[in-house]
């Protein structure tokens, strides 16, 4: 700011910020380049734009001069609701749903509503990093429980937790691997808080926890707009719930939190279904091919059912794994290729998670992948492993 | 929901809810009708559609096919931070602005920064509503000051109130009057805490806080986009404060809290001030007029520098003055103009608060302002007082 033409009042921020927040570090998003140019297989975005009525949608929202856009939204997403109520069947009515600004914003409610410092929140580790900054946040304790890469976990580990509500992502992120729907009931049935049963990436999946709402009023689950919809753009997501669990979330809820246009956008995506079946489909044959062209190369690759690899490379000569993971993602990044590492937890920091982007850019990850084991041989050749890309 | 194939798990969601949320009634806002024909000066929306250049804007970020909303938003709202910047001058740049999915957004992040069970947040009596549900949703005690229909309260009570966040809404809401900067600067003097001026009708004032931000750091000037940049239905604002404030909101933010439409929609209202200054000048002469109007029938009202007037009907015979304003509310209602009536405290019990909406609507709002009180007059003559509609 300018100069002060009078003396600058002093002011102490730390005394002032509440302890939750100012002990709490800020969630890091995947990177967000400004620039073009980049091929970008790092925050799971879909490769193909949202269904042709979405466009039609906004537009029709806007009119000729925006006038709409001068009067709050729906307070309440009652189309968007009712929508998603339809969309989803097995009985579920728009009491069932919450929407939210994104369902970053849905898991933010739901730990405020059932998260504090006297009720802990639970989560598989490794999953989504988010929980745990936003359980912090609310002053609340988080409890973890330990998924293998063969996507095993104890039940009895969750139901001993303590928690009060735990997230289960489903299909894990960033493993990728799925939970069969047995599972998912087998830990409703002995958990005694609410499971939250986060879906993000369910549409690239066999199967889904939406039948279970029928037999669980403890089992929330969360879908985003973000992923299999292709509208990451316009912040949408919401929850299918017990209607009470849905009441006292919109207790916490902002009373406008969803826009007119992202209403309009989200509504016209859910009644589209025959353009996201086809997408969805082409997306799982790009990930089923990446995947046995990644193996073809060497890398270990886990079972995928979301729209993302959780792949290993080979080894280089004298690196550990989790070395060898740095340098080629180093590598990718040098020939401007965006992938995620995820290097703190030691159970995936020898893998990187790929997102499966268009036909093109996989063909450039999937050489530059190629490219990354010869640039480890012929450095490694010239005994200069430690400034090889990889 | 179906009937279920199993026996349905029991869940007592009473134990599982925090005490913060438990406890705390929802913040009701006001009638959003979904049906057309209302004349609606209930939630001080702007009469006129927005600046042109934000339909261009929203219309160039969607293309012909939407693709760029398959993308997350950026992150930081950036290009929204730096536009907002230039706008106020006075040497702020983006690193003093935080963007909040509409200024409820930005106010929520301040009470979840700075005010939990040990930090009490503070208000004056009468404001903005939605300041105690959201402290009271974080746990937080809320110290009220009070200030009375002529604009005055006691800065030492604000000094004294133990607040470690403190909301001042300039000019008020639902009161309409402003507060002289000089006052503002006295209060942060004074104050020890985090003083927020709530700004969303500064706009329609004579002067703002914004200048006092560079003498003080423990100042927050609110901003939306919703009244004068007439956007309500896009759901943006935004905080002014030092860069070290801004740094602690951030932490608690939503990464991606504005979607893209809505970044595009508020920089292009931002770079048309002209249109913009047009625009507001008429509301301000409408609502003098209509100011001007309602004391030539008898009204009592307040000296506004907001897009809306509060104002009290005179007494109908046999009735106090919340009756009188209840019955005038009930009797607007009846012709499908909504306004807003705050029964609750003693204070704003006899006035109506009314939006400043089109010409034609302020014409309805005075036909129908002018004939309750014929209303009453006849239905008194009847003897009926009970079921008039005033």
């Amino acid at each position: 700011m300018s100069p002060p033409e009078r003396a600058r009042k002093t002011f102490d921020l730390s005394r002032h910020i509440t302890a939750a927040v100012g002990a709490q570090k800020a969630y890091v998003p995947g990177d967000q380049p400004s620039e073009s140019g980049w091929v970008k297989l790092n925050t799971n975005e879909n490769p193909f734009p949202p269904s042709p009525r979405v466009a039609a949608a906004i537009r029709a929202e806007l009119g000729t001069d925006a006038a709409s856009l001068r009067l709050y939204p729906n307070p309440a997403s009652a189309p968007l609701r009712a929508a998603a109520a339809r969309y989803h069947g097995h009985g579920l009515g728009a009491e069932n749903v919450l929407a939210g600004n994104g369902s970053d914003d849905v898991l933010n409610l739901l730990v405020r509503a059932f998260a504090d410092a006297s009720k802990p929140a639970g989560m598989l580790v490794p999953s989504y990093s988010l929980y745990p900054v936003l359980s912090g946040l609310n002053a609340a304790a988080m409890r973890t429980v330990p998924v293998g890469l063969d996507g095993v976990f104890d039940t009895a580990a969750v139901a001993a937790s303590g928690a009060n509500i735990f997230f289960l992502t489903n299909p894990n992120a960033p493993l990728g691997i799925a939970f069969a729907p047995e599972k998912i009931a087998e830990v409703l049935e002995a958990f005694d808080g609410l499971l939250v049963v986060d879906e993000a990436y369910a549409p690239f999946a066999r199967a889904d926890a939406v039948p279970l709402l029928t037999r669980f009023p403890n089992l929330v689950v969360t879908r985003t707009f973000s992923k299999a919809f292709a509208l990451a753009g316009i912040r949408a997501g919401y929850a299918l719930a017990d209607a009470a669990v849905v009441a006292a979330l919109d207790k916490v809820r902002d009373s406008y939190n969803l826009d007119r246009l992202a209403q309009a956008a989200a509504v016209a995506a859910l009644e589209d279904r025959a353009y996201y079946d086809g997408i969805t489909a082409e997306i799982k044959r790009a990930r089923d091919a990446a995947s046995a062209a990644l193996r073809g190369l060497g890398w270990r690759v886990l079972p995928s059912e979301a729209n993302f690899l959780m792949a290993s490379p080979p080894s280089a000569v004298g690196k550990t794994p989790a070395e060898t993971a740095a340098a080629v993602h180093a590598f990718f990044k040098s020939r401007k290729i965006l992938v995620r590492y995820f290097p703190s937890n030691p159970v995936t920091a020898p893998f990187l998670r790929i997102s499966v982007g268009s036909a093109r850019e996989m063909e450039t990850l999937l050489a530059a992948a190629a490219a990354s084991a010869d640039a480890d041989s012929s450095s490694s050749a010239a005994d200069a492993a430690d400034a090889a890309p990889r």
